[in-house]
């Protein structure tokens, strides 16, 4: 990012002074509740109202025309009808104001006559070099440090390091609303809107150099620049966690998701395939958007995953272990050392290690006592800290008493009281303190670990490069350099004569599909044709034993049943006396038959062999994207297949493979030579290539990619191509 | 249940009269926070307080000893250190008193003393007929109906239709917390701690018949009697929802669950399988429970399944159908009549469909009239309202709107409010109005989805018979009857000639092992011995062509190497040429060798064959289970198994193999034949009746289990036995 347009999103984001144009003090109208926000939180820089009657709103003088007011305005808020937009931006830059947030609706959500006026906006904003436009029909934006609330939310939450953007308006003021009573706090809370101008990827780029933002939520219902998306993510998530809920996973959820923007739903293993590439952490239900905003509301620092369990009560503290196990988090083990001092103290019926059971009549000194020896286990990172009102328990007192215990740099003490009325008092004094509660202790666990598994894959991110620098470099594999080529040209080359309409779609043959994959490098099983015993024996030596013979005849098609198939052919005398025998049988059965001779192909030994899938599938927002997966007759039943964007590098291929559940089959398994798994990553290389090159390809499909101890080969192939329209 | 036992639990559970041993007014003593509870409730029936020091106790008179309260005592409730029990039982046996609440902690949890008392706690239970004991070691009971609270827990719930016993007194405590300020309402409440007399298959039996109960859930650690839970909990669960957490899931923390109790920990693929067996509905986390005690705390009508939203907001509606469809829910699909209702008063971008998003600006009118609409559907059996706090939102009055929303009898209406403060108000309506409210909607999806789930396995649990009668009936499979023998009897035929050291594991050899298989009745591949080329013949006449033949003698290893084994010999000729030629050969290469002639076993056709692993496993809770898998190489990759309980008749033995991932592949799978299901069912049958009838095998694997199209075969198996000690 720029260092102009850096100074331009931080002039939108956190602005020194604001115009509302359509300030107003008429009940309902989305310009009263925006400047009764501005007004009402206190914003800290200088506020201007434009209304065209002038007068004065809330005891601020109104300007009857944005060009009436004061020089140096940062942000312009424009509440006014839709109609009125593209005229005040040319207000607006006349007045040399570059951050523009258009709260007003009406746009493409109400289909083409919107879309048309949303094309005339952008054509007004190219007119201001370096003017930048948030919205159209969004909920505004919150800067709470400086008390900004330019939106018609209610509440302004807690200075804090998270940053919020959000496609749904009403997600937003709903977390909105959560985090004034969790007491979450925020350094940017935007509600995007059409994203006609400022998107994701331009917010994550600012917010990825801005100090006051440590970490970012991201509600995402389409994407609509994938390439700035993926880049700003993976730069952005490459040094501050990045958690997103991608809305519409399944066909009909995503249908409702789009319907109102006309966006195309793609599937949904794509969107994870394209966040898990640039680093980001999706979440799968609003509970773990809230706790995780929790947790990185709380600190952005690092999330370590050693985790411990003090409690009064032995269930839950089971409970809290069976989730942490089931999500594959690490329970610590306490040093000799914890052990002997929780020993002196604790009760004879301790449980003696993690969980630390206090017993249920712990009064809050030893809960307490226990939470502090425990957290101070340089073996333990997190510490969870769960009360259950038991007759003896005092939860108020406790939580006074924990809320005193010292938390070193870089240990998290979590807490959940369990229950309702008892423990609202003792919530309270822990949400005070800065300790962050879960009601149930499920919910802390899951997101401690969601927040290790993502400070793992950002420590991985950090460490990869890819591959291919970028995509404007000739792409190789293997050593063997490719040359784009046409539609037309590619086609000639895999012997497809028709000629296609434009825009139409066409399955290739076999044989053509099997010859492109051979245009692109990929091996296949050469299919020979042999017209006497001579030539059928100096083809097989040319193909190597053993070999299958088949008849060649256009006229017959179920060749096994008229003698026309024989395997295993091993030696010269075998191929020479089979062709004769073939030929002889076969026109026993088929007296009518016209035989051409005999076709030749190597005879593939299986053995020790794992059948793979690999494929391409175009999707409507990220493009081709490449699939592997395991092969063979229980493919489908086990569904066990890994998604890929491009570009796709040796190293990506390979952590492809790694991915499967069948990789140990790949890897040597139980005593079975190693496969050559070189050739398999060569394989999926050759076919990103393949896709990044020929954008005509609609589909393409390699059942089975045979992969064995000496190589693979592409035994059957389907591509469907569409022709340039 | 016997009227006998019943009318006692009723006493126990819900009694008229009440006496307390060791009442007091001491500050932090049990008998005090219990006495209290009875009092402070205002228990409806008669109340006792017993202190040796006599005197009063809160203002009511203390006997000094039971045997002076006046008679017709229903329940004693013991307050009184450890030690003092088995007097006290003997003092209330003697009044006719039948049940014992035994509060008082310091038994088996504290090693071999505690259980040598509760053995004497027993015997003087043994000598009073009729007499039960809930607990020690225990939190006590609630009975809201009668208001009473033999506990020292705090507070009172409401009266309700659902029943929750636990194993954790602490987890009681904390449900109790929450539902006071939820307001869910309970039937009983019981805390069961040690279960010396009293457990879980009682209190689910005399609750199966209690009309004041509609639905029960239970927190499990351990459980004591497997047979008699089973039993009882298919009972109950036949006829009423029964909601499990089963704390213990993993290796370390089902040790954190025992280590109090010292019970063994089972595999929790085995639990599983025995509450899928008895129809209990599992959740797997606190939130869960809390969750499903909402919504069966409501009402225990049956949930069915079509969900309809409403919201105002359209991300947090995508969201919930994300959610509903991920757990494969029904999203209901709104009648054409619905739809123009909706479309003549909601503003024209609504999203005409389910979720019926009606428009962030929606105002408590149009919200509830939409609500209502819905919700009269027939097609739509529960419907979730979901708020967002928008600038026109006015969540207390909507929840006033809403809770005035006619809901015909079998329909569901549940809320979701999002938010924090400004929620609140509105929240309490809803609660107050009976509409069960979740703070984020995926919780009451995952609630909806989890009781819809447990009524199909009731309706399925109450279609079903086992095919066994009773454990007491001579097993038979397929017409086989198959007597009980010995195991020095089985392993003689087995031809296990070595004498086994009482109590020691012997791993029976693959001969061995595949001989106990036979006996039984399951197909292993027969190898016979030839010894003249006429004999060899017979042979592969009786066994049926193919036939593989191998040199038999103990002097040759690599038999490949010398010509000594041949594939697929077709016909009589084949095999007498083939005996002579072997021999000759053989003799070539290993002039030394003793020859012995040659074996034959049929050639097993794969073609068109499924491999599966079939095995008997003991479990140290439930005795021996057995367990049938997907096979092959990569097996314990896809950890394609399942596990049942004894006894295994046929239609159970299919419904384990219709469970499998890989069951289309038996079932005609694109094409292929079908494969010899019923053999492999009978397979399973006969594995289960040896898990029976040989309780000295530990271990058994048959892998594989080769089924095709023509039956189910033994390839390999390993017995692993004990000898009886």
């Amino acid at each position: 990012m720029t260092h102009q347009s850096s100074a331009v999103l931080r002039e939108l984001l956190a602005p020194r002074s604001v115009a509302v144009v359509g300030a107003s003090e008429v009940p309902g109208k989305v310009g009263t509740g925006v400047f009764r926000n501005l007004l009402g939180h206190g914003y800290s820089g200088a506020l201007y109202a434009v209304n065209s009657k002038g007068g004065s709103v809330g005891g601020v003088r109104a300007y009857r025309r944005i060009s009436e007011v004061p020089p140096g305005v940062e942000l312009a808020v424009l509440c006014t009808p839709a109609h009125t937009i593209p005229g005040l931006i040319d207000e607006c830059g006349a007045m040399g104001i570059r951050g523009v947030l258009v709260i007003t609706a009406g746009f493409r959500e109400l289909g083409e006559q919107g879309r048309e006026l949303e094309a005339e906006v952008m054509r007004a904003v190219a007119r201001y070099p370096g003017m930048r436009l948030l919205g159209p029909n969004c909920l505004g934006l919150i800067h709470p440090a400086s008390r900004l609330s330019a939106s018609f939310a209610n509440g302004m939450p807690k200075v804090g390091s998270l940053a919020f953007l959000s496609q749904s308006g009403a997600l937003c003021t709903a977390l909105l609303d959560w985090s004034l009573r969790e007491g979450i706090g925020f350094s940017h809370f935007v509600s995007v809107g059409n994203q006609l101008d400022v998107g994701f990827a331009d917010l994550l780029d600012y917010l990825a150099q801005d100090p006051s933002t440590k970490s970012a939520m991201m509600y995402i219902e389409s994407i609509s620049k994938p390439h700035e998306f993926l880049e700003a993510a993976k730069r952005f998530a490459s040094c501050k966690p990045l958690i997103a809920y991608k809305a519409g996973r399944f066909t009909q959820s995503a249908h409702a998701a789009c319907s109102h923007t006309g966006a195309m739903a793609g599937e949904d293993s794509v969107y994870q395939a394209a966040l898990d590439r640039c680093g980001v952490h999706r979440v799968m239900d609003m509970a773990s958007m809230i706790q995780c905003a929790e947790l990185l509301g709380q600190s952005a620092e690092q999330v370590r995953e050693r985790v411990a369990i003090v409690t009064n009560a032995g269930g839950p503290g089971v409970m809290a272990v069976d989730s942490l196990l089931e999500l594959k988090g690490t329970l610590a083990t306490l040093s000799n050392t914890t052990l002997e001092k929780l020993e002196s103290f604790l009760p004879p019926n301790w449980s003696r290690g993690n969980p630390v059971d206090v017993i249920g009549d712990a009064d809050p000194e030893r809960f307490s006592k226990a939470v502090q020896i425990v957290l101070d286990d340089p073996a333990v990172d997190t510490l969870l800290a769960i009360l259950s009102p038991q007759s003896m328990t005092d939860p108020t007192t406790t939580a006074k008493e924990v809320a005193a215990v010292k938390t070193a740099p870089g240990k998290r003490l979590l807490a959940s009281w369990l229950g309702g009325v008892s423990m609202q008092a003792g919530v309270e004094v822990l949400q005070l303190a800065g300790i962050r509660h879960f009601e149930f202790p499920e919910q802390a666990i899951r997101a401690i670990v969601d927040l290790v598994k993502d400070t793992a894959r950002r420590v991985e991110l950090v460490g990869e490069a890819d591959e291919y620098a970028s995509n404007g470099i000739r792409a190789t594999a293997g050593g063997t350099e490719f040359k784009q080529s046409s539609f037309d040209e590619t086609l000639a080359q895999c012997s497809v004569t028709t000629t296609l309409p434009k825009g139409s779609r066409y399955t290739m043959s076999e044989v053509e599909s099997k010859r492109l994959l051979e245009l692109y490098g990929l091996k296949v099983p050469g299919v020979s044709i042999a017209r006497s015993a001579d030539e059928a024996a100096l083809v097989s030596e040319r193909i190597g034993y053993p070999v299958v013979m088949k008849i060649y005849s256009m006229d017959i098609t179920h060749k096994t049943d008229v003698g026309g198939v024989k395997l295993g052919l091993q030696t010269r005398e075998q191929v020479q006396a089979c062709y004769e025998r073939m030929l002889e049988e076969v026109r026993l059965h088929c007296p009518s038959a016209r035989l051409d001779g005999v076709t030749l192909q190597p005879m593939i030994d299986r053995t020790d062999c794992v059948e793979l899938i690999l494929g391409i599938k175009r999707d409507p927002t990220f493009g081709p994207v490449v699939m592997v997966g395991f092969g063979g007759v229980a493919a489908e039943l086990f569904a066990d297949r890994v998604v890929e964007l491009l570009p796709i590098g040796p190293k990506r291929a390979k952590s492809m493979l790694k991915r499967l559940k069948c990789w140990p089959l790949l890897d040597g398994y139980r005593g079975k030579p190693r496969v050559a798994i070189d050739e398999a990553i060569k394989a999926i290389e050759l076919v990103a290539i393949l896709a990044s090159q020929c954008e005509w390809i609609e589909e393409l499909d390699i059942n089975p990619l045979l992969v064995g101890p000496r190589g693979a080969i592409a035994l059957d192939g389907r591509v469907v191509v569409k022709s340039p329209s």
